[in-house]
């Protein structure tokens, strides 16, 4: 089998904690890798030797002696905590790089440092988040699906960034089978779960209790669950979601559906803020990002905790290997 | 200070697993309390020496050697797993029956064994669970407030057994006003705590990140926090949901109030499902009760998990406890 490819990881927002993230990672991962190399600025980076490189192929070379970069320039100089809207193009032009170089063979995955939402919009970026922008750059057709991964627990919230009334309201059959669908074979995919379980939560508090506490339990959960089994995936619910996430229920479930961000943000943060894993399925790549925000509060500070990006580049590598040996099995 | 009185437990659903979490609880307790007594039938009780007593006071003394029970016959033998409508009305009378005691000062406070809504419904009890029915028998004037508690976590759901939509469409700011007052009083009066922390999850996913997810959180949550401040209350919010139960977060308040019921529920449960306790606040008595159902299909078979009900007794000791001690002070 030849060498592991090496990961992409973005610059993300200058001002916020990516860069001492990054620096973090390498340091924690430089031993064991798995190799990465960042789309960056160099002059974001301290405390870390770096290696400039001009293709990714370099990065593996010298992973283990300094951090590699791949360098795109800023238009401004960042200052930590305060985001400069005219670096916005650097930041996403970042993402597309990266993007290229895992579509093109040359990186293995791509794994995202936090971007301000904010500030992208205001110069233009037209998508609600990273995971949109992602399935414009690198879709296979169907709109790509956030799964949230912490040690002992996958979530996968079918509706995402709406207000819970629209959550509520907007919520099919459709959109439950697609992603679960999609989330059953990612994990057969990239997880190597050979036959993965599903649980599918309740919309409403006891799933409804037999419709007493809204219909959608019954008119629109239940009809998913029969379509996901009719295709072959064992999926089981609607079941009540304050249940669901206890550790005698997780032992029952490679990943959980979940109607709304919420319900599936709690468990992932509460049991493991810091190792959780942000995974978008159903790219023609492999991408994952960690859990949290840009943190601006303690940018540059030396305060941020790097373990999930950690995670998430850990769990990248994990992910290309499975890919790999799938491929070659 | 004169002797603790001892809880009166109820008998809950005689086909639930309530007996046999009855007498384990016992085991549990017997050495060094709370001391409680059982209002039940005296048939359900296995593996266990019994002591049937005529007034609550009789069974302290017996308690070390004996479960206390206080005699209320069944209509027809309990079958474990299969509910009797015959036998709702005992199941309604033992409830009253210690709200009375408690009342008179003769039990040191309630504990509930659950009940079978279903059943109770069919032979014509009103109530939608058991905190309404007690609202009606030991209320102050406002509705009682349920909280969920297990080590490290307190939670008030303000609203529960409501679909979602509607939980979404109903919340007012009074509502939240009204229980976080009467979840503070409580936290004085009953758990020791001088100057109760509060926070105040948003509804929406970040709390409707500045009002891109829903205006709720703008409209509804912020104007309570501020009136929660207004009168003298420490309180917080409205704060992004996903993060506010992480080991960090839980450490900076004693009591999050969440919008609606699976906020409030899945992190107790994702936490500590077999010790979390539900306690009911705002009514002139004490009451708890472990935070699960019947479980009829595992009734009778000595495979229910006692945990719940025992920290359901310790914690109504407890609060017995904090109210006379402030009630000497």
């Amino acid at each position: 089998m030849a060498p592991a490819l090496p990961l992409a990881l973005t610059m993300g927002e200058p001002a916020g904690v990516g860069p001492e993230i990054t620096v973090a990672a390498w340091r924690a991962v430089r031993a064991a890798g798995p190799a990465f190399f960042v789309i960056a600025d160099p002059s974001l980076f301290h405390g870390a030797p770096l290696a400039l490189i001009a293709t990714p192929v370099e990065a593996s070379k010298v992973f283990g002696s300094a951090l590699p970069v791949l360098p795109l320039a800023l238009a401004a100089p960042a200052m930590p905590g305060r985001p400069d809207p005219r670096n916005a193009a650097a930041v996403i032009a970042a993402i597309k790089r990266a993007v290229v170089l895992a579509k093109a063979g040359e990186a293995g995955a791509v794994v995202t440092n936090p971007i301000q939402k904010s500030v992208l919009t205001g110069a233009g970026f037209p998508h609600p988040g990273h995971t949109e922008f992602l399935g414009e750059l690198a879709g296979t057709g169907s709109p790509p699906v956030m799964m949230l991964a912490c040690p002992g627990l996958r979530v996968v919230p079918v509706t995402v960034h709406v207000a819970l009334k629209r959550a509520a309201a907007e919520l099919t059959t459709e959109a439950i089978v697609t992603q679960g669908r999609i989330a059953a074979a990612a994990l057969r995919r990239d997880f190597g779960i050979t036959a993965p379980r599903l649980v599918v939560a309740g919309l409403n508090p006891h799933a409804g209790e037999d419709g007493t506490m809204g219909r959608e339990d019954i008119e629109i959960v239940a009809p998913a669950v029969v379509a996901l089994r009719d295709a072959g995936i064992a999926a089981r619910g609607p079941l009540p979601a304050d249940t669901l996430f206890t550790p005698r229920a997780r032992a029952t479930y490679d990943c959980a559906l979940c109607m709304y961000h919420d319900q599936a943000l709690i468990p992932v943060k509460t049991l493991d803020m810091d190792g959780g894993v942000n995974v978008t399925l159903g790219l023609s790549i492999v991408r994952t990002s960690p859990d949290h925000g840009t943190a601006l509060d303690i940018a540059g500070k030396g305060l941020a905790d790097p373990g999930s990006l950690i995670a998430a580049l850990r769990m990248a590598g994990e992910m290309v290997a499975q890919r790999a040996r799938g491929a070659a099995s």
